[in-house]
């Protein structure tokens, strides 16, 4: 706290110098992708390109924590010896060799809005969980009916289903509208063509750093170190997530007590500690044309019933192995009530009740309207934020 | 047919100089990964070791595809290279550079059998289909009744769900009997603990060659030059593939009319030929301490009711893009007759029938079990084989 750098921060930015988090940026669009820690509206680089490496990796949270960081995490590297600089001048408030040089500062502080911001991760695997219970209880009532919405194993394990990791898209990327087969009505053949309910979900995604064995699962009180850091992420057609890993070490000073589970879970799901984090989310809808958009929910990441740390334990604990770079959704951030559920099918209750944008309504997503996530932990005299995860949609091709 | 190499082929060989089938191999254990073309009983290799490249490859079916051969797979080019060199002794029966140069040849000709194979490929999406309508309607049949135990939308597009690409191994590996909950007897809290019915699911995967953009999908009538090549699969705890990649080109003499489809699918999933391969598979149990196995099933890949390319084109009707070296599963291929099911789910209509294993008998797959795969394309005067798909497994570790 108080911690302050010659760099000038606003004191609503998102990227103090208590945040320094991770990104891959093109600072032209002809070079090559390049690590970078953003602080206050810059990103701070250590030019160094991204290659492969292997080395031991000291963690601030867990004594050691040594992993091989293969190529396709080769960045973190990179990533970790530029917050080890960041650091020193974190510790000692400024940095006289970057402070008094005025050439190498702006060789190493690029505006971020002038830089190409690219996924920062080569994702192997992406698994979507089901963690809010407000979310499961919308939807559940919406297309079951309001007797027992939530399914009796839903508060047994974290559910998930297997995504899809070659459509995970940066932020800013636009969407196309998807098309596909309907249900058909009584005996014609099926509708075919673009989606007719097309949906955000507000969600946030843990990237796995350190992995695990095949057949060797993690236990859930050292899920933590697995966790390499959070991002904002919008699960609809083409993922979207935000360019700024935000490491659970700039989070900690916002943890907050996780809900009380019961009933309780099996012993391998239980833990010694169970947090959340405090962190605002909200969505805007700017349709096109206009110019700032309509904030159409505010909800919060401590909403979640089961944890990041359980969301992780649970899917190795059949012995399937995480690799560095896995993202591992939430699912819809929804919180209990109405004004903060995480998704169109719940604000407009699957569309039977309009949303006012203003001049304008929506029950769905319409082609040309873009979606805009926001994120941040607020303290006292600094935030850690994570940017925004935005996407405008596309007319399908068809 | 008749072509003749200098390397002898034992006539039930599955690697005749008219497959060329492509794997990823290491030497030596201290070996950097080598790619290589199976001929006989030996693997053939460029000696070139794995590395980036990026150029336009000339296909043999295709005018022309070009496509980006990214580092992960990089070993295609190597790969087709060799496959070029190769068939320069396929058209002229001989190669004297080869044969005539013992040194060269006992470099050039590594015995399959004293080499460690590898996963082939970097997969980056798994996906896996479930286009046998014995399969479906079976597991209808078991789990919901014998009435409409195929859902009607089944007919309309080949159903997939997205699988886990880490957990992929290659033949041979062993697989640890996953644990996890089980749904609780009464109001006791969930079962935990190893599974109690693990099976193997009898299945073929097609490996993607050049893949497509997000949001532009591949036409139905193209998709045959969007594979690359396909592998036996089990899609058990830890999918298991075979290490050799049989061409479309290879498995080309062995085509046979796809099943009538009714009702017609939709016009995206039309096609102007619709083929399947007429490839025999069958499936040994080799209980733990015996030396052979016993046959619990004969199919044949012909038996699907979706071909590979209706898979592949739906896999991208809604803007979703392939990138080369995913993996497209067939789902379990279940013939007609019971003796032709591909699982064991099937064969004892979930443990209500015992499988006879010679001296002993099997409802589900117990600890110590091996289950070996093999895939075959006979013809008059040679074979197209896939060799085999094995794995073994271990108890569970709790």
């Amino acid at each position: 706290m108080g911690l302050k750098s010659f760099i000038e921060i606003h004191p609503d930015s998102h990227f103090p110098i208590q945040n320094l988090p991770f990104g891959v940026f093109k600072p032209e669009p002809a070079s090559d992708p390049r690590p970078g820690v953003a602080i206050g509206d810059t990103s701070w680089t250590s030019r160094r390109s991204l290659r492969p490496v292997c080395l031991t990796v000291r963690s601030s949270r867990a004594p050691i924590a040594s992993f091989s960081l293969i190529s396709t995490s080769s960045w973190v590297w990179d990533a970790l010896h530029g917050r080890k600089l960041v650091q020193q001048f974190k510790s000692c408030s400024t940095e006289p060799a970057l402070r008094d040089n005025a050439s190498l500062r702006q060789k190493a502080l690029v505006p971020i809005d002038k830089v190409e911001m690219l996924v920062p991760i080569a994702i192997g695997d992406y698994t979507d969980f089901f963690s809010s219970m407000h979310h499961a209880k919308n939807c559940g009532t919406i297309f079951r009916g309001p007797e027992n919405p939530i399914p009796a194993n839903w508060f047994h394990l974290p559910i998930a289903y297997h995504g899809r990791a070659s459509s995970i898209v940066i932020s800013g990327t636009d969407i196309v509208r998807p098309r596909g087969q309907g249900h058909p009505a009584g005996n014609s053949p099926p509708y075919f063509g673009p989606s007719r309910k097309l949906d955000f979900e507000l969600e946030m995604a843990a990237v796995v750093g350190p992995g695990n064995e095949l057949g060797k699962p993690i236990d859930v009180n050292e899920a933590a170190d697995h966790i390499f850091g959070v991002v904002l992420m919008n699960d609809w057609s083409g993922t979207t997530v935000s360019p700024w890993i935000v490491t659970l070490d700039a989070l900690e000073p916002f943890v907050c007590d996780a809900p009380k589970q019961n009933p309780p879970p099996l012993p391998y799901l239980a833990e010694k500690i169970s947090k959340n984090y405090d962190i605002s989310l909200e969505v805007r809808i700017k349709p096109a044309g206009e110019e700032h958009g309509h904030v159409v929910t505010k909800s919060n990441f401590k909403h979640l019933y089961w944890t990041l740390t359980q969301q992780l334990a649970h899917h190795t604990i059949n012995g399937c192995n995480l690799r560095p770079g896995d993202l591992l959704g939430t699912g819809t951030i929804s919180g209990p009530e109405p004004e903060s559920y995480g998704c169109l099918l719940e604000l407009t209750w699957n569309g039977q009740n309009q949303l006012s944008l203003g001049g304008t309504n929506r029950k769905f997503l319409e082609d040309g309207d873009e979606v805009i996530f926001t994120g941040c932990s607020k303290g006292n005299d600094y935030n850690v934020g994570f940017g925004t995860c935005s996407g405008k949609i596309l007319p399908s091709p068809l």
